[in-house]
């Protein structure tokens, strides 16, 4: 098992990443001194509940803890207020009180919608999160809980930490494959921001990791928690640093909002995006090298790098200006300038986007 | 004009009563630096609108700022997580970004329903509130906001402190008569919780403020707020001290809750719930006189003291065990323990709240 500690003064928390670390869920609720007598809330979806919720609910159970649950449809469409609401229903009907603790077993969807629920129910109590997805890693650094709105993804929400992550990496093995590379994109992005040397490494183990090895998976997870752990201490609130997060987000948002949050999977989305970046940046003067090296490793991932030939211009361009990323204004862009760095550029010129968009449209 | 800070730290800020402020709302909004280049939404109630809205628009638009609006149906029925919805479409809409400020202009409802908005929009922006009624004193301290779930009051929410609160008295003149008693009711909570002086300042004052003389109307916001600024500065996450404003309140949300948030005001509410809170305080031994004078002065204000006929015992203590005050399975009460001071009980038998239940309707 490897751990690390994502560092927010008191309001730090550890991530533990191991193989079948939810066999053992009881004992590390008992480290974090998870309340027993307040009974706790289990957030999943449907897609999820056969294969862990009956393995945690009764290890549980066993470990003295009250448990209810909360199952919801799996996919982007649960998070939404009507969800939430349905989750806080279960939540109150179970009895939770302000000492009880409400779990998100799943992937980035349950995470941010029992987050928020957590963030918001009686103005806040205690969360832990479960990942059960590669791209859940990212969603399980740094208290960023949200719902959509039918015009915006992730506008309703609040900063909320968890008291802990526990990423039992065994729960992988039954991911689709289409899941698996969608949550590589997010790990090969904390890369691309942050840390050459760790791109290299995704590049020369690229086999490994799409064939679940487990031990280049903790190590992957590892260093994509790390980088997104570093950023988050340094900016919790996300007033600077931190939105160097978002490299391919920008674009990727709008990708998904057009798509009706259904044809395009988050990861697959910010793929596009990152190239659509790394074009941006050949056109503020960087290296072409750049969108070329970052094309390639996100092919061989097996990763989408264009726009799907329908989708219209014009519509993914207003969908960005409801996106929070468009601030006062200005266009805000998340830039590569090198493999493993990037720069935030807040006056990128519209008329550049719409080429970028074009292209990437063209160009399949 | 008189003015009093509310310390929080970093998150002080301060709250101006007195008269015809909106008339003066830009250069408060310019003494805060409220951005003019993001856009702000005003939310307020079909109640309000009417009478103050294009006031505060005009002014504002006057001086620079880019003001949209969002208008609800005026009542308890709007701090709802679907008139929430409605809000960030028009916020949205008017592309609010996270420079932005929300804008309350309403009492409690309107400040709680906007103030949820505020806090979670984008995972939080600027709030300011514009208090158009006597309860709203209340909750323009202490940055508690939320909205409703139909099985209990206030249970998805956040705390989000304003930028500052601008509380024009004027605006009180267009209140119905119901709504200024069922106001005064939590100002002399505010009393009966902390300041013998100021109850007995009430009492003697009882023509002066339901006729909305503004001398004492302004005196009364303002120890109203002080108390409540005091009792919140030492206790802003509500895990001790500031249970005590919860006076009246455990009874109070429940019989809100049980009359569908219709039949009775919230300060009609949490009058009758004082009364039996000062009746438990009676079983647990304090003087039966602080029961007599705490109903001879809510009667003196108009208010009532009695659970209203129709309404099922069974059903209010029910709505009890849905309430936040409900914590670990004990039954938790503020209770009165002389004329201006109150204690924490956490352990009041079930059977004797509804004993107590049962006499405030048979004593009708």
């Amino acid at each position: 098992m490897k751990q690390l500690t994502v560092e927010l003064g008191d309001r730090s928390y550890p991530i533990y990443i191991g193989e079948r670390l939810l066999h053992d869920a009881a004992s590390f609720f008992e480290r974090h001194e998870i309340s027993k007598r307040s009974p706790l809330l289990i957030v999943t979806d449907e897609r999820v509940a056969p294969h862990y919720l009956q393995l945690v609910a009764e290890n549980l159970r066993a470990g003295g803890y009250r448990v209810a649950t909360s199952v919801v449809a799996a996919g982007e469409k649960s998070k939404s207020l009507a969800v939430l609401e349905k989750v806080v229903t279960d939540a109150l009907t179970a009895g939770l009180d302000r000492k009880s603790t409400i779990v998100a077993l799943g992937g980035g969807v349950v995470g941010d919608l029992a987050g928020f629920a957590a963030a918001s129910y009686m103005r806040g109590v205690r969360f832990v999160q479960m990942p059960t997805t590669i791209l859940a890693h990212d969603s399980s650094v740094g208290g960023k809980v949200a719902v959509n709105h039918p015009l915006a993804k992730n506008i309703i929400g609040a900063f909320h930490q968890p008291e802990m992550v526990l990423y039992d990496i065994s729960t992988l093995k039954t991911l689709p494959e289409r899941d698996i590379r969608a949550g590589l994109a997010e790990v090969i992005k904390e890369g691309l921001i942050w840390d050459r040397e760790f791109v290299e490494w995704c590049d020369k183990n690229a086999e490994k990791l799409l064939a679940l090895d487990s031990e280049a998976l903790q190590h992957a997870l590892y260093v994509g928690c790390c980088v997104k752990s570093i950023v988050v201490s340094q900016d919790e609130r996300e007033s600077g640093l931190r939105a160097i997060l978002n490299l391919g987000h920008t674009i990727g948002h709008a990708l998904e909002a057009v798509s009706a949050y259904d044809e395009l999977q988050h990861g697959e989305a910010i793929s596009i995006g990152m190239v659509g970046a790394a074009m941006l940046s050949a056109k503020l003067g960087n290296p072409p090298s750049i969108r070329e090296e970052t094309e390639r490793l996100l092919r061989k991932f097996g990763l989408p790098v264009r726009i799907p030939g329908h989708m219209d211009v014009d519509a993914i361009l207003s969908a960005m200006t409801h996106d929070k990323k468009f601030k006062e204004g200005r266009m805000v862009f998340v830039i590569p300038t090198e493999i493993g760095k990037v720069e935030i550029n807040e006056n990128v010129p519209v008329e550049w986007v719409r080429e970028v968009l074009e292209r990437l449209k063209e160009e399949a």
